[in-house]
């Protein structure tokens, strides 16, 4: 048997049509949602990032702003541009494309950003907010995850889910996400001992671990739900974490590319629109 | 074998000299630090825990104000007083006690707060610093049992722990505290399936579910370490979560009472004493 690929594409697309539809009837009414994305440097995964968040805004009908920074621009000159955004009655989001340049200190940019305009759902508030039940803007990739569950009618409440990654944007609000609809939610990463031994019993296995081919079939229960965020760059091309093998034994699958990743970008719409709204 | 006893009377003693030696400095520095507390209502045990509060402040030098409110006090009201100490600048900590009135709204009280002000940690801010790996304020009991397992060198990094109870107040805090310290957290609650079978796979069971003699031996493993968060009334005792026939199975068990809440109380003087700093 071979697992069941889900269509991240084609979810995200059903969202953004939704979305697109919601922005215009927001439009007549006078608000253009409005996302101003903060850019430094020349990561060139960067770059790609924000120029499809970009299309899909203006696909969406959102307006986007990019702005860009040198490599070299100071601490004082990046928090400046993200105050003046806070200020900013015309912006409803605010997103600052992380890694930022080494010298950079990324959590007190984060910390920056006006609570209601944090669309990526990094400040420590809407984390909070998250963990105590009472979410505002929820991360775009671990919500992203929950909608492609939902899509695929992949039960939870009661289901085992391990999460391989407890990174503060996909790991730890990813556990609060399948707690808060009844998982039983294992976190495990780099210290855990007997990895395989506890992936195997999840019903719902999500990777986020940044290291191609990571999981293994032995490491599946045979039947399971597995979700692979992961974004590897190998030989030019864009790999998952979760080695091909692994569809022979997943009840279902998602596909890299073509699975979390476009949700992620159509939770940025979402999220973007909600500020406005 | 029987398991080691976890004497948090002992430990928390320990904590309280030390805090009471830097109150002492502090004071002589002109600074007083003080924690008011609100009580709303007759709810009897919290006039219990709010009576031990006072009675550890003042052991410690530490001032304390409590103010009481009548059961019918009104949503307005309370906020009001919460807004007012939140100005007053001799007011180092705040605390409102829990559980308020069924008519009052918990939740925007505890937003009302100033964060700066909240050693018990429950605000939103302070929730997401604990999430995103930067502390400020730590809700007091998960805080006491990390100090306990520390005191007696529980190894943490790379054990497996499986907490009982997914609260804003203990299970997913606790669950963060631990996580941050390298260990693999499953957190379980009353939609898991199989949770002897989880339960038995723990280096570290913490249970906080609010259940007398909840823990059976059939859920430890032999040697584990089980930290008991539960304090029921059962005919006018304290019993625990944690049968007694545990003591037989595990390597370390914290007693109820004299185990837990011990620390609880001893963490709130010390995130008092941190916020008077």
């Amino acid at each position: 048997m071979s697992a069941v690929m889900m269509d991240g594409r084609a979810v995200a697309k059903v969202w953004k049509e939704k979305i697109a539809k919601q922005t215009e009837s927001l439009i007549s009414k006078g608000i253009t949602p409005h996302l101003a994305v903060v850019l430094v440097g020349e990561n060139p995964a960067s770059q790609v990032y924000v120029r499809n968040k970009e299309n899909a805004c203006i696909k969406a009908g959102i307006r986007s702003t990019v702005i860009r920074l040198d490599e070299g621009c100071t601490q004082q000159a990046l928090e400046d541009v993200v105050r003046s955004l806070n200020r900013d009655a015309s912006v409803h989001g605010i997103l600052v494309q992380l890694p930022l340049p080494e010298h950079l200190n990324e959590s007190r940019v984060l910390a920056l950003i006006d609570p209601d305009k944090d669309v990526d759902g990094f400040h420590a508030m809407n984390s909070g907010r998250l963990m105590n039940g009472q979410p505002r803007f929820v991360p775009c990739t671990p919500l992203g995850v929950m909608k492609l569950l939902e899509a695929y009618d992949i039960p939870v409440a009661g289901k085992h889910a391990v999460i391989i990654g407890r990174s503060n944007i996909v790991g730890k609000p990813m556990a609060m996400l399948l707690l808060a609809k009844d998982a039983t939610v294992t976190i495990c990463h780099s210290k855990t001992q007997n990895l395989p031994d506890i992936a195997r019993q999840a019903d719902i296995l999500v990777a986020a671990v940044g290291r191609p081919g990571f999981v293994t079939a032995d490491m599946v229960k045979p039947g399971a739900t597995v979700i692979d965020v992961g974004i590897n760059r190998v030989d030019g091309q864009i790999v998952g974490d979760v080695a091909p093998e692994v569809a022979q034994t997943a009840g279902y699958l998602t596909p890299v590319p073509g699975g979390v990743g476009q949700m992620t970008i159509a939770m940025l719409l979402a999220n973007t629109l909600d500020a406005a709204e």
